[in-house]
């Protein structure tokens, strides 16, 4: 039900704010059979092998079968956290969990950027930054990107109540190196700069490496991309102690128990299949060059990306109607009918196959 | 890291707010050998055989294992709803679910309870109500109970900008009639009144089937305790669509993928195992009506209870020590260090075999 078929006399009994909310849309999930899912960034490859065992491990761990999901999980995750923190070379206590990185996204919010300052993202980012800015009623300054889509470092030195940005950023797939996010980091010593890398490990480099020497940076990941668990919803923070503590006073004064039992077990066998994950991402950025060679063949402009998808537009076909006619034929790619991203498409990286059904279909079109 | 061990230099990165935030805090969750656990009022009894199986075929849905989890879940959770409204004689629309009940009551307090009148809850209720408050910044009266722990429905005609209780109370477990609910309703047709029913399937009445006729209720449940899956988090809340409408605009300005595969098909599952969930019920309604026998043969009062725990003090001893004793001997049971009710102790029901051996330690304290 829409808003607008919901009369102001039944609307009297929302909170006035939730009155004006725009909320975040999500790539769409369409159920069409044959069809080439290209718009929501997910891993063409199967999550390891390893994540099944574990999760019908924990559904086995008592007589009758599913037993231990009458017990609540561990509020605190700490298995989960014990593997990350393994696999990232940082400490426990430097590792924060939740239902999805959407969720610690929100906390991140609550946690740093209520403020009297404005907080800065970049004026092209990920969508749901907007969306938190007006969950909690923040002030906001967007600052353009550059116009090679790169992130204008030079934008983040006005006064702010906390920074964050997506590296790569999304949807453009550009990737800022740490140097420049040093920049940001040292300029802003009172702000907390939060780095998202939903899409780090197709061949960017993570902050994480800087936490030790920056008390206020946190950098943000998932499991959705890189791990092929979208459907487990498993998201990280990472930073020093005394930031992860106010994520963890939030969390607890929102929901103790985010995560499940099977996702605290699926998320400890993947971070423990270290050589699956390697495999995976060197596969899915091999794909990624792949497709890359193929379009500019067909005399598309791709910028530069260091992600599972690319963005891309074509000198003399509109992106919107590239979109409706690779549609038709049952593919579909994400278009953002946005002031100067309206021309460009993402496309996220398939496997060969999939890959080569997208480029006949747009050798057709172009 | 408790906030005391962070410096002021520290936390100046904090949102300010957040460093009075007073979290929740759940109910001990210790890895003892041999333990007896009654003080999270989980299920003595494993969910439906159903559930896992259901989470198994998710698995094997593909030939690679866990090939599904590679993809988001659908962010409506249709199929869960439509289980659930066809078990609670509800439609689709007057269906919301969440990461358990804490993110729903979450989203409610949200979605309707960011008034400029204060919110009205009974002064002994669940702990999460007070947190939540504060969480958002409310304005709060906090109603007293009447001196036999039933809701004194006299202090809701105060102006208010919204009602919560839990139905039956936690942790009293005493039940408010239906009757007395719709004057709550009709006496407060501009706020929302939210009936928390955590435990209504242990003999209480649901307020589900006032729902048509009352345009400001909200229902809250979860299938932590009838259903036996606190360890797969999933809370739902019943209401007319307009009210529904403003939880999903919540909702998808928070987290727009609260539900993950497996917890959508093993709740899908237990909703549609009815015959398995009524004699699970009524075999925790048995073993609670023995329990309240043998606790007053030892000279105990127990308050009237229609949830799976009993609230009880005795004359003689004091509810800590006989916590600490308990403990000794690897029971827990929950203490509240509260005014009112510090002499209490809430014990979760548990076999038959469970409570014999705490009674027999109970025989030996008292």
């Amino acid at each position: 039900m829409t808003t607008e078929h919901i009369s102001s006399h039944l609307q009297r009994l929302w909170s006035p704010e939730v009155r004006t909310l725009e909320p975040y849309v999500p790539g769409e999930q369409p159920k069409i059979d044959n069809l080439l899912k290209l718009n929501t960034n997910e891993s063409p490859f199967p999550p390891s092998p390893k994540v099944a065992e574990a999760i019908i491990k924990v559904l086995n761990e008592h007589a009758e079968p599913g037993n231990s999901l009458r017990l609540y999980p561990d509020p605190d995750a700490s298995a989960l956290k014990q593997a990350i923190a393994a696999q990232q070379q940082l400490s426990v206590e430097q590792v924060f969990v939740g239902n999805g990185s959407d969720e610690v996204l929100a906390h991140i919010f609550k946690a740093f950027f209520i403020q009297d300052k404005p907080i800065l993202y970049p004026d092209i980012s990920y969508s749901f930054y907007p969306v938190y800015s007006q969950f909690f009623n923040l002030k906001v300054i967007q600052v353009p990107l550059a116009d090679d889509f790169s992130l204008d470092v030079t934008g983040y030195q006005q006064p702010n109540g906390g920074i964050i940005f997506a590296n790569p950023n999304a949807p453009t797939g550009v990737f800022l190196p740490l140097d420049k996010i040093e920049v940001i980091l040292q300029q802003n010593p009172d702000s907390v700069v939060v780095v998202d890398e939903a899409y780090v490990d197709f061949g960017g480099q993570s902050a994480t490496s800087l936490i030790s020497k920056y008390d206020n940076l946190v950098v943000c990941q998932t499991t959705s991309k890189s791990r092929a668990l979208a459907g487990l919803r498993i998201g990280m923070a990472f930073a020093q102690p005394h930031l992860i503590a106010a994520l963890e006073r939030v969390k607890n004064s929102f929901n103790s128990y985010p995560m499940d039992r099977l996702a605290i077990a699926g998320g400890v066998a993947s971070f423990e299949d270290q050589a699956y994950f390697e495999q995976t991402c060197q596969q899915t950025i091999d794909n990624r060059e792949q497709l890359v060679a193929q379009l500019t063949e067909l005399g598309f402009e791709v910028l530069p990306s260091k992600a599972n998808f690319i963005f891309t537009q074509h000198p003399q076909y509109a992106a919107m109607e590239i979109a409706a006619k690779l549609r038709e034929v049952g593919i579909i790619v994400r278009h953002f009918n946005k002031p100067k991203i309206h021309n460009f498409l993402r496309i996220t990286i398939g496997t060969t196959a999939q890959q080569n059904r997208l480029v006949a279909r747009l050798g057709e079109i172009c």
